[in-house]
């Protein structure tokens, strides 16, 4: 189901009961770019910790939008052994809300774009029709501009963008203003008089309309109703309404709930993400890791600085992750399965020994047919994503003595893939591990090597012949991490190079030593 | 007329031949953004020097992509007394051209877009059919990796990528690819021994494909056409082919053209902009400062650090320049036109004292109609800047004796006008003077006044209030220039301010000194 803003207030609750009714959830995003860094490869050094891929991609990969978000739900039916399916398709675009909300900025990446096209994706449903979004700072920010709005009005509603610092209590007109305030003042007092319900003011400038609130407010605290109202020309005046207590009251609660339905408007998709994250669902993903983080950075906060702290949001936000292609590079899957990319993985997971699941899109959803890709739209990819999940699942029961058709996502058996989600091209570490400390592999046969830009592979291929075999992993074109194939040659090395002019040799260690020396100068 | 990368080959006759009959061009060009700095306010000081306000929108303006470019050619007919139009509606996108072409990143600003969006911009056209394009230098760079591969291949003619820094002469092929290349040798001469015409090699990867080619190459410089091809599944090997002298040549030639081609098409849309460059026809905008700026920096080079370089490559790309904005402002326009935003001009030019133009669209353009806006296409802006122009011209002719209906793009009445690009919100200088010095207000009754981030407009009102009328601009939150009234009023002014401990007057001489100060140190 295809979720864009002219549908989304109508799809709510039939996104919140799927969610609920769910045994797991599967996700994916798509963005306007990957990385804005140097090379890939140089972005993603196959000797990084964790620390600093998650800091890589921070720095580098944050500042593109996620501009569409797949949710497929998995319902499973005992009876008919079978999984019922719904898949959402979200369209997400940081529309500014109101003249004061934040004008987001999002760089996009040519080479995924054109990716995207040739897909056909449809950036105009993105652009015209995305759903908005707020994090949990800016709905909270709008949150208190509404309340601090409805203090200041005290009682009196408006409709208007008063500046947040106008304070209550007798008000301090400047001078040039006093005689327009006093003209004001005679107004109300003769509608006050009259039998007319209502007055209309001139078209005036905001800070004047302020000043007329807050007059207005202090003068007559109650009986008034104060409004901005806008002309067909979109200049703003300002209309006056006696008002008895009881229809104060009404227009009060009146604007309040209109007010409450402009904030969830404008906190719109995170509201599908907060109901993810209260369900505690299990929820799948594909090498989720940039979902995941593009998904905590747009709709809850910033990224923080520390991994360790992103991995505490993360477990807030979802308390219960698994990584497909990290199970599928994992035992007893790993030897089994030799392409762990999406489309192929998919493929490969009908077959023997495993098994494509029975699932059925429920009714009143369109259907996905596997024959024929569509892959890379986001609900899509979720769906696919889900299926691998439930085969590999279901492959680890045809282990049990009696061997199991079905394995649950609450079963045993799964929770050795929980909350690691897989790291791309790192040696020695396959996943960063969410709900604890990471691995930690020994490095000691590696070398950090710095050299003139000349240098190609095959010179440090020279330089290390003696050592037999090494692996090299370029950081950039004056330094890479040299792996020999045994520790106890890093000596022999390190004394060979102590006369060296045109390179420099450290041990990991040093190396490691010498980057927390730059980080705390 | 729409031109996407689907018609563009097609349409570059159409598009220089309009061009080349022109008596004037208009131009205008949409962005997916317009600033990513502080608040526009703060980017566009009042008392901005032109050089500053040059680096601002160097510094905050350059990184949104130019998208759509619009085009619109005036051709007059003396005859009947009418111009006949065309106009084009570019779609632009830098689709990344292979795979060693550079992967450019722009930025999106969302209110921007959203404007778009309400207009109705079609981003799928820009996303999926942009026309590529190419700057000088990605140009000559692209030129000289074909040449390289040219001499390289020494004749044969070869399709695949090589890497730039493979060398000729005798090949040094590393010992373990040695065997490998005896093999393709052994081959070779089983090849010019026997009747067949070709030998295929099984698939290999780019590093022996390169000794191939530089063994081969370098062993029979003649007589052999080494190629690389594609199975399909997109592996690439290399087919080896006996040719004699004649086909030799023609393949080359093929080849060559075949190169050429391909140039071209990565040259994309610049080929427009320099054949309107070549033109040296006068080029019309609407506030166009933006766009010259985007469309040098896009389809010429990076924009040079400084004004007067930025002046001297703008005059090289259009001899000719004129801002219909500026025009309108300027005497005698000014008096008579009150909003000088393009849909109001457009409005107010076809009422006395001025006069719509006849304008027609030539056979087989579209026509547009200007009673039904289509704003903001930019197709369409720059068709209504063009009558802006003519009516605006043709005003000048009725004050000749005798008077004049018409003027052309070539009468000196209108070269006051030339080479003056408006310039937004600058309280004394109207314009940047690209053909020349520009000008330089006396600004010595302005204060530069530092202060506590908690200061208002009032609280600046209330420290000058002896001095009179003032004008605030804003800098940022701690400073903001005053213009008082009186240049004599500065030195009492910054008497007074001796002793003040919140707050630091200077003049905008001192001002301007120690930022030049700041600047060299
Ligand atoms: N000096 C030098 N630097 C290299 C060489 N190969 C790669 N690099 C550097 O290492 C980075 C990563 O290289 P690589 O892993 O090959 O990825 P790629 O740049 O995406 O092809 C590059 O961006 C270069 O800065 C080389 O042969 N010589
Ligand atoms: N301290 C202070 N700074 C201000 C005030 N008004 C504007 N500024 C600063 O000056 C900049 C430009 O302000 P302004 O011209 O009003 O434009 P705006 O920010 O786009 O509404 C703002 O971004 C602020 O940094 C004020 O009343 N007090």
């Amino acid at each position: 189901m295809e979720v864009t803003r002219k549908n989304f207030k109508e799809s709510l609750n039939t996104i919140y009961s799927a969610i609920e009714e769910a045994d797991f959830l599967a996700i994916d995003g798509e963005f306007s770019g990957i990385s804005d860094g140097p090379s890939v490869s140089a972005l993603t050094n196959g000797l990084d910790t964790p620390e600093e891929r998650y800091h890589k991609l921070k720095k580098h990969s944050m500042d593109f939008l996620l501009f569409q978000f797949g949710l497929c739900t998995f319902k499973y039916e005992q009876l008919e052994s079978k999984y019922v399916i719904k898949s959402f398709n979200f369209y997400i675009f940081p529309k500014p809300f109101n003249r004061s909300s934040p004008d987001i900025k999002f760089i996009c990446q040519s080479s995924s774009i054109d990716f995207l096209a040739n897909q056909g994706f449809d950036f105009n449903k993105v652009f015209r029709n995305g759903i908005p979004y707020l994090n949990q700072e800016e709905e909270s920010q709008l949150r208190e501009q509404f309340e601090e709005k409805r203090s200041q009005s005290n009682g009196a509603a408006s409709l208007s963008f008063i500046s947040p610092s106008s304070c209550k209590g007798p008000v301090s007109v400047p001078e040039e203003h006093k005689n327009f305030i006093n003209k004001v003042v005679e107004k109300v007092e003769a509608l006050l008089e009259c039998s007319d319900k209502s007055v209309e003011l001139e078209p005036c400038t905001g800070f004047q309309r302020k000043l007329i609130y807050q007059t207005l407010n202090w003068k007559y605290p109650k009986g008034l109703h104060v409004e901005t109202m806008e002309t067909e020309k979109k200049e703003r005046y300002i209309l006056i309404s006696k008002v008895d207590d009881e229809e104060r009251k009404r227009r009060e609660q009146q604007k309040q709930e209109r007010e409450q339905e402009e904030l969830n408007d404008a906190v719109g998709f995170s509201r599908v993400i907060h109901a993810i994250s209260k369900s505690a669902k299990l929820v799948v993903g594909h090498n989720m890791l940039l979902d995941v983080m593009h998904t905590i950075h747009q709709f809850y906060c910033p990224l923080p600085e520390d991994l360790s702290d992103f991995k505490e949001v993360t477990m807030c936000v979802f308390p219960r992750l698994l990584d497909t292609k990290l199970m599928a590079s994992t035992q007893p899957f790993k030897e089994i399965i030799n392409n762990t990319s999406l489309a192929e993985l998919e493929k490969q997971l009908k077959e023997t020994p495993f098994k494509a699941p029975k699932v059925e899109s429920a009714e009143g959803f369109p259907s996905y047919d596997t024959a024929t890709e569509q892959l890379h739209e986001a609900g899509y990819d979720a769906y696919i994503t889900g299926l691998c999940f439930i085969s590999m699942a279901n492959y680890l029961g045809s282990f049990l003595t009696p061997p199991k058709g079905h394995i649950s996502a609450r079963s045993k058996l799964i929770e050795p893939f929980f909350n690691k989600l897989f790291l791309m091209r790192i040696i020695d570490i396959p996943y960063l591990n969410i709900s604890g400390p990471d691995l930690q592999p020994k490095r000691d046969h590696v070398l950090y090597v710095t050299f003139p830009k000349e240098w190609k592979t095959s010179d440090l291929y020279q330089l290390f012949s003696a050592f037999g075999n090494i692996q090299v992993s370029w950081i950039d074109d004056t330094s890479a991490f040299v792996s020999l194939s045994q520790t106890d040659q890093v000596q022999i090395a390190m004394n060979t190079s102590r006369y060296a002019e045109s390179y420099r040799i450290q041990t990991y260690a040093e190396y490691l030593e010498s980057r927390q020396d730059d980080k705390q100068s």
